[in-house]
């Protein structure tokens, strides 16, 4: 396409409002136009990427043997209240009503419509198994939106559910979306990270974040700088310190008047902080929940979270519960003669030797605290992982960064399924439920995630795969005929072999038009100037820098040759 | 793809709720499912041909030098109140509320988007012209949704906007707009009709819309059979006939008890409807308008209201305002000193001679009544055109059709313009309203009118450029391994070449698979059974029926030829 035809929106200025690279750069390439707070519209060159990111999943979801469908964006009540998700959802989701007060609401995701396309549909194991996706706009009332499209309201997201008749089917199932999702991020020359994450209170499930690294990332990765392994936080655990053991020493009850902080214990007894054991109080739903961790340690309440089998609600305890567990004010909790529905120990306190902890009594604490002769509650691991911890694989010294995630493949089981009845009948017979995966993928996160990863001070180096356009010609001159006549040559020809190029044929300074083209970011530029009378023209890669004379002969060798460098088919 | 691992939900039964053939197959041929009333999920063969469909309009949208860009399907109602659409608007738009209570609508129609975009982006008359387009979600709350998803609630609709310096330049940019439709239509295989559509009060300017012909649909359709004229019902006008011409008699006030309807009137002077006018009463926002047509015709209120020079809420006058203007009860109005804003004459009347109107007096009614002599107003056409009335171009028959409008183009001029201060800088330096474009088109009414015009009784008979699937091979039985052998030959080679072909390896019996892939309408079908022991297999067209038996060795070119044959690149 001819540039003096286009909308070229470039700002000189860096947006005020933008605090990532890829959000200035969306703005001032003119790829993004802001609507409200998390709202965007895509500007022409902004969609042709987007479309481009498209195609990939949609080449991959093919090779993957996934079927695309569409579903509405509207979501009815009546759906969401079988599944039990309409009273969950808070004030994330957008609601609405129609004419005639039925509600519904805007989609956030829709698990519960592949269910119920399953359940209606899908009768027999002859029918399995089954993969369906849909690359479709998806609704939520973010409370933050800071990221520019890395947290909009609106996004458009590539998501997928496969249905197996077993356990066995889903792994295959599992593992041809890993490697769709695989290939889609190195189509799209993104370095990501696969990541461990958390299957909530479905045990043994597998689910596997791919992030992209990020200061401002909404998520803690845990990787083992050694051995590579990368989990989330919420999932992450690392091995415990081996402790040296010791004789048991007598238990003392000691007066330790007006100490309410760690700090204060450590003065009072004049050690660190490793040497006690917090004891935390919960609520959850309507049970009580003690947990221990070691004094210098966090809780990562996701892992307390599962090994109580999960809960609606979890908040630390108010004053009053803490009075009635503990008989005592905020700050003397622990665990011996404590009164709970649960005692959770972490594996760290349950390893120490002679330590202290609350005495469930104001202004007391216990010394030579032992675990197994002084109190007993479910040992797990319920600790949040920090920087030099040790790796729970090869004990090499783990690393903690921020990511954003751009995709989710998770083994959902037959937790939907069951819920809402969408079974099949097995080659035995019997009514079983269907055995569900859930990808997803979110379109403009990955957008944003390449601009992260490619840009320089001038602007965006998008990758050939997904570039706007991977050609620009410049005339320097477009009132120089000759000059005007090679360009035209040129960029016809590179049209005529399917080359997605342009023609900056504005009248405007080739500097301008320059800095435009490197903010932009097309991948190859061709500048028909002077040198045109000695037969030679400018080719410049945007991703390699450098600018090469080369014949005007040469040209369409030299574009093919990149396409080939980088496994675009033409 | 290998239907044994496609999700098929055909439907034997025609399914009650489906009143429209349309909507019947796309029900039965598994395409869509209803979420809610109007409101539909496109399954996998249904999506194949929504995508295709798009990607012709997004070709033809480049041929005309329009660019894409995407639009949040979220309005804010601050744009909304700003153009005044945000307090007209009213049931058929979705409201919501985020969580900071500021409101939105689901977008219905974007014209405020495309203006505020011009407005920021357009600059001087450099940049023009230009032309954007998008092909995006869309929502009405639509009262009856009785057509499937010819009026749905969730639709997709290509719709675009040119922005011009000049009418001249905006007559360029409407006729480029008009011809990418017109091949749009043409290569869905639609016999359109262009139909000229009202302007609303905006006079002179042009406005077309795409319809096909449908007994329920919900336009009325005025064509000349001679002359090919075909007009909207709102705009629709007919030569008047022709009336001899008469002295002018006697005015006569007669007393005319207890009578009320025309056809009172017509027994108790023993005449015609045609010999009289009656006079109808309207609230236009504020005013008091009158207007007279002949006794026997309807009035076009569409008319009407562009004679006034729009209104907002255009009404029958209640009782006491035709008492106010007519000092008479409902039934004796007349043009004779009645009290109104506007008189308004249809042409009609002004040419008759002596004839019969109400007396502004309960229980009177005047005789020999003539225009001019008694009485004047503004003369013009407001008159319903019916069947049977002649052509103004060439003064043949008209018929009036149902039919569906699929596109519409639209000269806005300066409307939007103006009203929101989209303006360039002229080549005179000199601030001008931009000059705007406007066109939409119907994807999903597009998919449903190809199958209107395109079925018989076992099926759908998709047209090659937006089949979901151009070629299926069927094995007659997937046990004989002969048959797969080849089948698979077939099957593989075509994809090779870039055919989209299916491979039907179902374990079913070959007559439930023709009846399924009669149904979803696969054009071309070779199937592949006994008859290769003579190397030969059957070669069906879906949209011709005849069988044909051909060698193996010719299926490639065979396939080829049919591609050439309907102008479809490989």
């Amino acid at each position: 396409m001819k540039l003096s035809k286009m909308l070229i929106s470039t700002l000189r200025e860096v947006p005020a409002e933008a605090e990532i690279v890829s959000h200035q750069l969306m703005l001032r390439a003119g790829m993004i136009r802001k609507v409200s707070s998390g709202v965007y519209n895509y500007m022409p060159f902004g969609i042709k990427v987007i479309k481009k990111i498209e195609k990939i999943v949609r080449s991959e979801m093919e090779v993957a043997d996934a079927q695309e469908f569409l579903a509405s964006a509207l979501l009815t009540s009546e759906l969401l209240i079988e599944s039990g998700r309409w009273n969950i959802f808070g004030p994330e989701v957008f609601r609405l009503k129609d004419r005639n007060e039925r509600e519904f609401c805007l989609a956030p995701t829709h698990e519960e419509t592949f269910t119920d396309i399953a359940r209606n549909e899908i009768k027999s194991y002859k029918q399995l198994p089954l993969n369906l996706y849909q690359i479709q706009t998806k609704y939520r009332d973010e409370k933050t939106t800071r990221l520019g499209v890395m947290t909009s309201r609106e996004f458009t997201m590539g998501e997928a559910c496969s249905f197996d008749a077993s356990n066995e089917g889903l792994d295959i199932s599992y593992n041809k979306m890993y490697n769709a999702y695989t290939n889609i991020f190195k189509r799209c020359s993104l370095k990501c990270k696969d990541v461990e994450a958390d299957c909530g209170a479905m045990g043994d499930l597998s689910s596997l974040e791919f992030m992209v690294k990020s200061e401002v990332g909404e998520e803690e990765v845990v990787t083992c700088s050694s051995c590579g392994y990368a989990v989330n936080m919420e999932k992450a655990t690392s091995t415990s310190e081996p402790m040296k053991k010791e004789e048991f020493k007598e238990l003392n009850k000691i007066l330790t008047p007006g100490i309410k902080t760690i700090e204060d214990l450590e003065k009072f007894f004049n050690t660190t902080n490793k040497k006690f054991a917090k004891t935390l109080i919960f609520k959850a739903d309507d049970r009580v929940i003690a947990v221990m961790v070691r004094g210098d340690r966090q809780l990562n309440e996701n892992k307390v979270i599962n090994a109580i089998g999960g809960a609606k609600k979890f908040e630390l305890a108010d004053e009053g519960v803490v009075m009635a567990s503990t008989s005592a004010i905020v700050g003397f909790a622990g665990p011996i003669g404590i009164v709970a529905d649960l005692l959770l120990v972490d594996s760290e306190v349950a390893n120490m030797y002679n330590y202290i902890v609350g005495a469930n009594d104001t202004g007391y604490h216990y010394e030579n605290v032992n675990y197994g002769r002084d109190f007993k509650g479910l040992v797990g691991d319920y600790k949040k992982v920090v920087e030099g911890d040790k790796c729970s694989k090869c004990e090499s010294q783990i690393t903690i960064d921020r990511g954003i995630e751009l995709a989710h493949i998770f083994k959902l089981g037959t937790v939907y399924s069951q819920s809402m009845g969408a079974t099949f009948i097995g080659q035995d017979g019997k009514n079983n439920p269907l055995v569900m995966g859930r990808y997803g993928i979110g379109i403009n996160r990955t957008m944003a995630a390449i601009i992260e990863q490619h840009h320089d001070e001038n602007g965006i180096k998008w990758p050939m795969s997904v570039a706007p356009y991977q050609v620009v010609v410049v005339p320097v001159s477009i009132k120089d005929e000759e000059q005007m006549k090679i360009a035209e040559e040129i960029y016809n020809k590179l049209k005529g072999i399917g080359v997605e190029v342009l023609m900056d044929d504005r009248n405007e300074r080739v500097g301008v038009k320059f800095k435009d083209l490197d903010l932009i970011g097309i991948p190859i530029r061709i500048t028909i100037g002077k040198k045109i009378s000695e037969g030679n023209v400018e080719f410049k890669l945007r991703y390699a820098g450098d600018n090469e004379i080369i014949e005007i002969d040469s040209v369409m060798d030299r574009v093919k040759q990149e396409f080939v460098n980088n496994n675009i088919t033409l």
